[in-house]
């Protein structure tokens, strides 16, 4: 089975750790720490708003695509930097709604 | 080959389009509008930092486990309101990332 | 001379402290505690940002005043809650651009 | 009487209207526009957010005002990019508290 797009992004974010700061973006969002990516987070919640109010009124939804992968990519950087699996926030949400899924976690952690 | 959890959620919020504002939270989101769905998006945001900033000292990380779902989830209810497909939002992920996956809506639609 | 309206509602939020949460809406936000207030500081903002939008195109602008109004409110209570003095916060600005007005807080305290 | 620091800033952020964006960093923000200036006041709302958790557990508190300030100060470049009147939001507040100082405006309006 192919490995979804945030597993595979999860794997990235969780190999950049450790690395020197000029090295990556992410590696530098780390060594800056937790206030600077949780800036970057509301930064991007906030422009996410102003490209939905945008593409309200436009036909291309382009923008508003780019700003929810910024806020969603940062939000992964801010889980990995504490220590949490995003699959805890997918299991969650598949728990909230009753989807299947659940043993997603259990199932990857015994290979 | 299983749906992923966020095509399942994403497929629940298309099907609660048009249903009475009554029926469920979601259709009561989408009665309300953009504005209402874009303040829940940046209360989760909020939320998200605040529970960010108390893990960061706390040994159990379910608050912002929580609090990240709620701002994923409240994303997902913006780009189904606005005829977005989530699907765009990984694959940008995947392109900015080198990421194989690329081809999954194509994939899809052609189901 | 007459006491500024930020001044008046400064002594009002300082005069709400220790009193029972069920006494008014700043003794209740004061109870819930800092966590409660950040939250509405940051609700108020994106209101704020979502009521800008909108103003650009409409005549009336009261519900940008009103939102604004809102978010001024809410991180005067943060200050209070914190014991930071709103002042210091009027003679940042002045010293950041050579307004005069520094010794508003001395000449008060010499009274 | 002295004018406030929050009237002379207003008259300042009036003065640099039409002025070229490369002659201050508030005639840039105009120049920008508004999508730009509600990016900082969001920006800075989850700063002094962050800063007020720091603030919480340490001694000084100048992180604080100089974030709360920087809040304050862009909403006014917001309330003047959208020829608005900062003394509409002090009134506003005035109103719902039962302070004096309504007729402020009309005061100087009279002048």
């Amino acid at each position: 089975m192919s490995q979804s797009i945030l597993d595979q992004l999860s794997d990235v974010l969780e190999s950049r750790k450790g690395a020197s700061p000029e090295s990556s973006y992410v590696a530098s969002l780390y060594h800056k720490g937790l206030n600077k990516i949780l800036e970057k987070v509301g930064e991007e919640a906030v422009e996410t708003v102003l490209a939905a109010k945008d593409a309200e009124r436009a036909e291309d939804k382009s923008a508003l695509i780019g700003e929810t992968a910024d806020l969603w990519f940062h939000s992964l950087v801010m889980l990995a930097h504490l220590d949490c699996d995003h699959r805890d926030v997918l299991n969650e949400l598949a728990q909230r709604f009753g989807l299947s899924g659940l043993d997603e976690k259990a199932a990857r952690q015994q290979q």
